[in-house]
């Protein structure tokens, strides 16, 4: 599908062959640049057609997978807003009218943003849609999620920071081939704000490249720095404009105020997106959000998996964006703690760490007790920031390793994670090693709900 | 002004007298609940005449004070917009036009209110303003701050918490009898946001009471959680609404991006607004600009004195909200030990503190050094959070008194800051100690720029 770029990837990973070998446990890549794949790569593509729809993305859209809703661009015209679909592919036998908007950045004009949400759907179950009805119809297809229920298994990808480069294509190819039900997004999609102006045709290219998966699986969003487009100095002064424009969230569904934070509840998983650029003081909107979640809205007996996306990490051990989740961390760990969450995912620092359960919750100014601690209640922490964007990889990490770091590699890759039942969970790092994809840190979770008994993992 | 309520306050402070002595600079004084005044309170009554304008205020229309925005409501009708001014009295020969606007929060709409902003001030001049034409009009006074300049001496109250009790009047009655220029608020108005449905004629009956001040001298506003009214039970999401509509800031002319996070610049004093319930983590728009503020706009040459405002404090040893300000002192304090603060102004703990030149600024995640320790470099931190709301005063301190912390003590008031010169300012704090303004805590601090030196309160 990007045989177009094939070539320069094998060049890129013969030139990154000059690997230097670290520390046990520390793989260290050297640092090549990151190339963007250039706007006419064929990952790119504007499809063939008259107003054809493209970049074309489903999300959620309600907690569980009974409504998904569709977003694709046109470029020519408004064109239609409406998506068909049914079960079967030849016969789309139901509609839902959606509806557009364009946004403009200084001096870009988006195309047509259409939104479109599918409801009364059935879980577990295939269907195909299509859009682009009055010119040029495209025709793809997802499945739902099955009904949430303790031993339901799932897969989910985990992918960060992802951006456009030949390794962002290695990363999600090698997602591709491993065959995930669903992607966890730890933000930072296009980074187009690394280009001048924010030059939003960049947030155009990347939904072209990932329609190949995203088109078909929804994908969790979580908002990352890149995302937030804050630019005074070219008038740009509300958050995350592109973002909202292009990504929806079913936050509503999920109680929330704002697209930044919500929940989703996925087979056995109930997933939880945090903000790491909106307000979580005491009091505000996401902090009031969170606490209902957790004590009101979480159900372990049904969901049992509980996992966090965040996009800045709490426990990293990497020089690069060191304790810039230290923050948030203050204002909401001991909760996460109390509510016994499995998995907590970020993305941002562009390496892979995995720590052990640990926590930092004795502290209270005087009695000097801020060293993080072992603590079978405490999640795993997770920084999967390493999908490969411009700004190239993060091979700078503190010595010596801490305790709390279990494991850690500055090389580009996703995980995996596939629940298998309510006590147990397969977890699996792949890195684009040498342009393969390679396991190079696979572990099993039991569940701090239904089995909280050490899982080595302390 | 308040003959009506002087009755009940002399009997709230016979009750009052029931008073516990505490451990030395630590007297605490019972319990007792605040009661709000009546809405048939003197202090409430509405201005006669038809659509007499009520509720008026001005505040800072630039950073210098050479534009003041005046504010008001009319109830009856739209009314006129247009405040007329001048040196004079009898001849206010300029004229501004504002605008007006109403605000629907549940069952309650608004009433019309006007916001005029005049420009082209003198400084350190006496005007005269009047509005209401074509109905009632009523006649104002304010005297601009002068221009800023090293040694340009001033006269801050400072007042947070205040709501609408009989201490809430008295706490006013003695800041006016203090004689201040201007009034740093830290935080939390009204306290509409206790009644049911958020009852926002409190908004109203707050503004008429403190009318007899700040429609004759410029309050500086921080925003504090009774600001919020952050609501979704009663559909109300959008934080801060009644407040944004109420209280303009002068954030644009800071270049700031919200309302809720500003500076100003008044005689020699460079003053920051901070935003405890806004997004302040790395990359946010409070975060940029606080950087741009400290290293690129603040001129201690100019304005010496460099005082940060924020609700929620970071050093306080009381039990109630006790390290609710931890997650913004991490994100920030570095950066104002490296600015060279000279004060930290808080509210939010409704009892008085005054801390040490303190700072916690050596952690890493992994040494340990997380304890406060002494820093001359550190600013002061005040908490004033003892205006006298209907909440009631905090008098559970933790124990023991901890090193940073200097004097506490469970009474309301308010204090004063008078600045001398570019090298010494007074500061007093003024308890409503039995009915009557009495200094509890005074002391002299030097300028962290032009006299570093030990000024006793580290």
């Amino acid at each position: 599908m990007a045989f177009g770029v094939a070539a320069r990837l094998a060049l890129l990973f013969a030139l990154a062959t000059c690997a230097v070998a670290g520390v046990t446990s520390e793989y260290r890549r050297k640092l090549e640049a990151t190339v963007d794949m250039p706007l006419d790569a064929d990952v790119f593509r504007v499809p063939s057609g008259y107003n054809a729809p493209q970049q074309v993305h489903i999300t959620l859209g309600d907690q569980t997978g009974t409504a998904m809703t569709v977003s694709w661009v046109t470029a020519n015209e408004e064109g239609s807003s409406t998506v068909r679909y049914g079960r079967s592919a030849e016969k789309l036998e139901q509609a839902a009218e959606g509806r557009h908007a364009r946004y403009d950045y200084f001096n870009y004009t988006s195309g047509f943003i259409h939104h479109c949400t599918l409801t009364g759907l059935s879980h577990a179950t295939k269907y195909y849609y299509a859009m682009g009805f009055g010119h040029t119809v495209r025709t793809f297809s997802f499945t739902t999620p099955p009904l949430p229920a303790p031993d339901a298994p799932f897969k989910f990808g985990l992918i960060g920071d992802l951006g456009q480069t030949f390794d962002s294509n290695s990363t999600l190819a090698h997602y591709e081939a491993n065959g995930g039900d669903a992607v966890l997004f730890l933000g930072d999609l296009s980074y187009a704000d690394n280009y001048p102006l924010h030059d939003n045709r960049r947030w155009d290219s990347w939904a072209r490249f990932v329609e190949r998966s995203v088109a078909y699986q929804p994908w969790i969003w979580t908002a990352g720095n890149h995302e937030l487009d804050f630019e005074p100095s070219l008038g740009e002064t509300v958050p995350f404009k592109p973002f909202v424009h292009r990504y929806p969230t079913p936050y509503r569904a999920a109680g929330s105020t704002e697209p930044f934070w919500y929940s989703v509840k996925v087979a056995s998983a109930h997933v939880i997106v945090l903000a790491s650029y909106s307000a979580y003081g005491k009091y505000t909107p996401q902090w009031a959000w969170l606490q209902q979640e957790l004590t009101k809205r979480v159900d372990r007996k049904v969901t049992p998996w509980l996992i966090v996306l965040m996009h800045s990490p709490w426990y990293n051990s990497n020089n690069y964006h060191y304790m810039e989740g230290e923050t948030m961390r203050v204002q909401f760990e001991r909760w996460l703690v109390d509510a016994k969450v499995d998995l907590v995912l970020a993305g941002h620092v562009h390496s892979y760490e995995r720590a052990r359960r640990f926590s930092n919750i004795e502290y209270n100014i005087v009695n000097g007790k801020a060293t993080p601690a072992p603590n079978r209640d405490a999640p795993v922490y997770i920084t999967i920031g390493d999908g490969g964007n411009i700004e190239g990889i993060a091979n700078n990490f503190t010595a010596p390793q801490p305790a709390y770091s279990a494991f850690r590699e500055a090389s580009f890759g996703h995980a995996t994670l596939e629940i298998k039942n309510r006590t147990h969970a397969y977890y699996a790092w792949h890195r684009n090693h040498d342009g393969a994809k390679a396991v190079a840190d696979a572990v099993w979770f039991t569940n701090r709900y239904w089995m909280p008994t050490d899982d080595d993992h302390v």
